[in-house]
């Protein structure tokens, strides 16, 4: 398979999507067109001007982005799409909408097959088995916690140790503990931001500018940037 | 109905239940036993180690506390009680537990009729229509996100407008904002840490250390400490 995970899209005070640009040129390279964009997890912007920032971004690039809203048959959108791309927002809408327009074994299907998919913030927690390991709030009830399944492991974006100071709220540390304790027999990569997974056939390499973090019940290891995830 | 919802259990560095001691003592004047609590949500905690801590938490206050775990038949245990305490850790795992014991209607039919019950943390969530405004990572998949519905509000515990500095992900505003444009109709009080809502009959009062903070689409306002929720 062809992946690239990403931990966010944007770093704080950046250009939307600038800090992975370059991974995103070389990973769609050759594919210049019919690229679906899926802004199903766009909550408090409209999926249109979700579209036309993700279209702008793509324009240095020469790359041709289409919104599957703006498709009669999202189904079929896929199926004929070169590339897909699932922006980040809210993870359980985003559940919800790829789950209630049918579209888990159609994209599963495809990118089994070889075609690229790119997912960041809630894009990338929609390729794990589960919405487990997802940071958002849950506003709205998903049809079912089943992700594309796409990676065996489970990856929790924006991933941070840091907590608010005087705060008593879980640490994003305690939560995984947590989500370990209730699924020991489960892996979570911790990316953190400005980070991204490159997966290419079954070699699934940490990069961009942030070592990752692996979590299992045995404990925890760090991931360099060029270090391999091994589950 | 007689409801005492906390935020948080404890202040970073108190000791356990310390802040809301005095709440909980007059709350539950009269009633010394047959006190139920429900550690459904603890996660990474024992149950019998959970309920030993309330145990002793309550000890001060000559207030004896069973634990609806250590019972055969929980639905017969919520039946008898005098008061019940639900307390915090995961909410996805205690909405599934409490689903899973079919205790959703025992629970509201009993503090319908005016058994008290006291709720901290995901405890607070679980009184609420559903969990949409829980912080929590959703490490079990519940069998539903229906709750208690003892309020007509939503609660988010923990409620703080802080972020962690130099990181991407949500605030917790921007979450709130995104369950409100998914349910237009609902209405969110933010409960910061060590404040309460006492319900009395149909008043809603905001008790404790801090003044909360009600969301709806129109806007947000302050609610001071002594003001009253009104929904």
């Amino acid at each position: 398979m062809n992946l690239l995970l990403l931990s966010n899209s944007t770093n704080p005070g950046e250009e939307y999507l600038s800090w992975p640009r370059e991974y995103l040129n070389s990973f769609l390279e050759g594919i210049d067109d019919d690229i679906l964009f899926i802004p199903y997890a766009g909550v408090t912007i409209s999926w249109d001007d979700y579209f036309e920032a993700v279209e702008a971004a793509f324009e240095p690039l020469n790359k041709e982005v289409t919104s599957i809203h703006h498709t009669l048959n999202p189904e079929k959108a896929v199926m004929k799409a070169r590339a897909i791309l699932v922006g980040g927002g809210n993870t359980f809408q985003l559940f919800n909408e790829i789950q209630e327009n049918g579209l888990l074994l159609p994209i599963r299907k495809r990118v089994e097959e070889g075609m690229p998919y790119v997912g960041w913030s809630a894009g990338s927690n929609v390729a794990c088995p589960g919405l487990h390991t997802s940071n958002d709030m849950p506003i709205v009830e998903p049809v079912s916690f089943d992700g594309l399944h796409l990676v065996n492991y489970q990856i929790n974006p924006h991933y941070t140790s840091k907590t608010i100071e005087g705060h008593g709220g879980e640490s994003r540390d305690q939560r995984l503990a947590e989500f370990l304790a209730a699924n020991p027999d489960k892996k979570v990569v911790g990316l953190r931001e400005s980070s991204l997974i490159e997966v290419q056939g079954d070699v699934h390499t940490i990069r961009g500018n942030n070592p990752a973090r692996l979590f299992s019940i045995e404990g925890t290891t760090e991931i360099e940037i060029g270090g391999q995830i091994q589950v």
